[in-house]
């Protein structure tokens, strides 16, 4: 295994996008010791003198030392330049995929944040395109590498639950301020929610799941299926908070719900959950032949260890904790061993992690460890869901990205893999 | 309100089906004073002498003042008899619904235990008999009296929670032992879980939450959608605890997800996971425009009330408990404070709850707290779910089976209502 944080050579990017989040990522990659930021892009001027102020120009500038990136507000400007080796597309849900297609088109290897997915076709492209150019895109899925999750994977791919039958998860979330106080030029979910109604925020939990299931090597999703409650939520909010918005009908059901069928037979369950006052979870379950998990309560029932009486109405939870830590992630062994050297990431260090995949992958001239068919198999649920919700509930076959590839394709090697725990 | 625990005129009753759940009925029937268990008869022999063993004739009967019933391999006998007021059928799924069609016709008021059901036609085939002989059947759905549920039914009826928006539920019980050491001819579960694959056991969560949503006064059911997993629960049991069943395959998924869609907007999730190694739950969850309930944890989340921070991140659950204290729902109030002089039932107390509701009903001559149209539209949801699994998730259009009446149903009245809470 490579050593954890150590020093590769420079990797040059240039940064489209530069709201909070695109902001956030910038200040993880300025500080690392091989990356230089470049070149930024915003469409919206206000994103990009703060982004400067915060980071390289202002008196309390975090990189006060660091080379101030050039900027621009077109990204095809920034895509022409000849001092960035790789580019971040960090914008609104409806323009991650067209301008991340764009920087593989420019020859470049890509990342980009997540979110709704827009159409089938547009997913279908994506993969296509980065075929076509031989130039591999990432989507930044922080999850798939959070402590809990990367535990729960290596507890999956060692067999503690046996054969995977059913898995959970969600994005419950009481988004109401947050949506309701954008506006519909500048907050990416806004719009969405006023006007779609479906699965709208698949990959925090699909991502670590599609990793526990195998997803595109060796197993698929191949339908969803959603229906939507009434949209209450964000509409009464409205009214009591937003005077000039009280005349506005959301249109996205305050709870969405998706049932996926894989086709070597697992199912899985996710929740869409923004509108409602409620506490956060992204309520991950695995359930398999030995065993369950469950993330809300952190419980664990294993039927070999788990201390609980035999008799079935009275097996207990036991507090998940002790086999977190007994199935602690490798990459999350050296990550905390070599925290003090870096900059810790947002949420909980996750932020880092997912970043650090993708500059290595770059440095080093490998395939990500996600890559367009995870991009465009995971945004896609929104696409389908959003049909299935349209139609009822009706089943929405999910395409094949890979074209058949996925009988074949085998796990991404290296310490950065999701797919199998490095030895 | 009626006196709690009143002794009326007695009702002579004749009960059909004496296996496990069968004599605890009969247990608790033989000690109301006002009850007196007339015949009882099985189709198997040894069900009738243990009856009448343990309750009746034994060196250790229960009731050995009692009258010895008469007893009768054959029904239809039972059905005959002039010495009985009213009839219980506690036999297997696929016969409940017959057998009190024909105790109806029979001309009496009839209960029966709650299950799968079998066919669209039989369902609408039941509330038919009952509209045409006049004659109520209730179904004898404990979980409607529960505690915790009539607790939470109190809280939706005040308004506690809002405008609900999404209601969950599950029956999640590991039942391999059971199911597997059963045998076909006198396991009630077992031939369901080796030719059928759908919502087999819907009505204990269902009951409550229909009863959350006023299905069938107000609002209803429009369709079920349903995904199957694999299942392999059972048949690893199998092969290894039945050497005689060791080349059977079940069919019935491992964990299936149902999602309804209500008339009025409302959303539920059913989930039933009774083959793989798990603890117990009823997965039960109630959310609205002001908050919500799990009963995983006893969780709550009430905006106006629960002492959380503003910011929407870090919203977190409170304790349920002093909650349900607070909203403890009048009939049980009157419950405990009379249970010295009365039986304490199976199951914490709803089961002697669900049987007294009925019996009053029979003495008042008043239609029942729960009636055709409850055990009709939650039967028929095993049947829905089994054609959507059969079709891919095809989400079925589910019958209103009251020809309309939903629309203008007003809440039955009464201490033992379910659909409104007595002042």
């Amino acid at each position: 295994m490579k050593d954890f944080g150590s020093i590769g050579p420079t990797v040059r990017i240039g940064v489209i996008g530069l709201g909070g989040r695109g902001r956030d990522h910038v200040k993880r990659f300025a500080a690392m010791k091989d990356v230089a930021v470049t070149a930024i892009c915003d469409n919206w001027q206000p994103n990009i003198d703060r982004t400067l102020e915060e980071y390289f120009t202002g008196p309390d500038a975090l990189y006060p030392d660091a080379t101030r990136p050039a900027t621009t507000l077109q990204y095809q400007e920034l895509l022409e330049r000849s001092d960035i080796d790789a580019v971040c597309v960090f914008t609104s849900w409806e323009t991650h995929m067209r301008i991340a297609m764009d920087a593989m088109l420019a020859g470049f290897p890509t990342c980009m944040e997540i979110g709704a997915g827009q159409s089938l076709d547009e997913c279908a492209e994506l993969c296509r395109v980065s075929r076509r150019t031989g130039k591999p895109v990432m989507p930044l899925e922080n999850c798939c590498y959070d402590e809990k999750e990367m535990a729960i994977l290596n507890m999956v791919k060692k067999g503690v639950f046996g054969e995977l039958v059913h898995c959970r998860g969600a994005y419950c979330h009481d988004l109401r301020d947050e949506v309701g106080l954008g506006d519909r030029q500048h907050h990416y979910r806004q719009p969405h929610f006023f006007h779609r109604n479906g699965e709208l925020y698949p990959t925090h939990e699909m991502g670590p799941i599609a990793k526990y299931l195998s997803i595109g090597r060796g197993n698929r999703i191949i339908s969803v299926s959603s229906i939507a409650s009434n949209a209450r939520g964000l509409g009464l909010w409205l009214a009591k908070n937003r005077p000039d918005l009280a005349g506005v009908r959301p249109t996205e059901g305050d709870v969405v719900t998706s049932m996926l069928k894989c086709a070597n037979g697992e199912t899985i369950l996710l929740t869409h959950d923004c509108t409602l006052p409620r506490p956060y979870s992204r309520g991950g379950c695995v359930q398999g032949t030995k065993g369950i998990w469950q993330e809300d309560g952190n419980l664990i029932f294993l039927e070999n260890r788990t201390n609980s009486a035999k008799e079935s109405f009275a097996h207990k939870f036991e507090d998940a904790a002790p086999y977190l830590e007994e199935y602690d992630h490798p990459l999350w062994k050296t990550y905390r061993d070599a925290e003090s050297r870096l900059v810790v990431g947002g949420h909980g260090g996750m932020d880092y992690l997912v970043d650090r995949a993708w500059i290595e992958s770059v440095q080093d001239g490998v395939e990500p460890p996600l890559d367009c068919y995870d991009a465009a198999t995971w945004m896609a649920i929104t696409v389908l869901s959003e049909q299935s919700v349209a139609m009822g509930g009706m089943p929405q076959a999910m395409p094949d990205f890979t074209n058949g590839a996925w009988l074949t394709r085998g796990p991404v090697p290296g310490m950065w893999s999701c797919d199998q725990i490095p030895s």
